[in-house]
């Protein structure tokens, strides 16, 4: 006899539609307040198809929360040279925070991260480990890790402002805008001088 | 018969020590988290002395997260001149987190404005309403709101870093390093070109 295992109905389009009810659910009541159970009514799926997708709530957090996030992005924004590194960051960061289906997410890192140290201790080895101190090092200037952390500070308070606090006229500003006001601050804090 | 009211015992040296335990107690466990109770064993009063003092639980938080906070601070901030002006809203700002027992109180407010749309307001009238906006428009350039939220952004994200996510080095640099780091960040929201 055949275990009854192989494709589940529906495919990868199910599997698309509990990643998203996820996202929305961690996002607005962040991970102990979401249950398996809500996300697979929101769904309009089995819970027990959540376990066989992903096995634990955990797993599930996990992947809801994995940002569309190439690794080799800290190269290839480096690529066109050290001029306009700056701008070039601050539009990578809004072009995914401003994804509908990711903010929420982004907010809930940020907001998990005020409370809670281990959620804190992920959103420092996204934001600091995985992107800026790679960036600061690959220029060669001293005080890559204060530079990555100076940087990471704006980049954070930005989030904070647009995503979670929504200050106007921050929060509805235009792309470019944001780009072009915020992209000195992280040029600066990458490659200039922090003494003068 | 005369009413036994007037002067309780200890007076001001123990509303001091309530608003110590109180401001211990909120910013680690947040207003709902810290109960009156807890506030006045901790402080080693009846919780009777407590609503003498400050009526209710609300004023009682009110109390203990009032930041010293001098409201001639833009304008003291302003009279040596434009010039140096970014790193003297630095420094100010340090000033207090760095006090032992006001660092807490700071954290705290940050991570309620995450987590409650309440505080969020809260956050948004001391930091923007309160300092920055009036020191931008003080300043005559134009976008005075806009610019106002970008230094905030950078203020409340180095609070961040340094208060709740406590990023090293940047959490432990010195006072200095960071005026002289961010600085001129703030100078340049509030009265540089930001389409540059």
């Amino acid at each position: 006899m055949t275990a009854r295992r192989g494709r589940p109905p529906g495919g990868s389009q199910t599997r698309s539609r509990i990643l998203a009810s996820a996202r929305r659910l961690f996002g607005e009541r962040g991970f102990e307040g979401a249950s398996v159970r809500a996300i697979a009514a929101e769904a309009r799926v089995d819970p027990a198809l959540i376990h066989h997708y992903f096995g634990t709530k955990h797993a599930l957090y996990l992947a809801a929360t994995e940002l569309p996030f190439d690794p080799r992005a800290p190269q290839r924004l480096l690529e066109p040279g050290i001029e306009g590194l700056g701008e070039r960051l601050v539009g990578f960061a809004l072009d995914i925070w401003d994804r509908p289906d990711f903010a929420p997410v982004i907010a809930g890192i940020v907001r998990s991260a005020a409370a809670d140290p281990a959620a804190a201790a992920q959103l420092r080895e996204i934001v600091i480990r995985q992107v800026l101190t790679p960036l600061a090092a690959a220029l060669g200037r001293p005080d890559a890790e204060l530079r990555a952390t100076l940087a990471g500070s704006q980049m954070i308070g930005l989030a904070f402002a647009r995503l979670i606090v929504r200050v106007e006229p921050l929060a509805s500003a235009e792309r470019e805008r944001i780009v072009r006001a915020v992209g000195p601050t992280i040029q600066r804090y990458l490659t200039g001088d922090l003494d003068d």
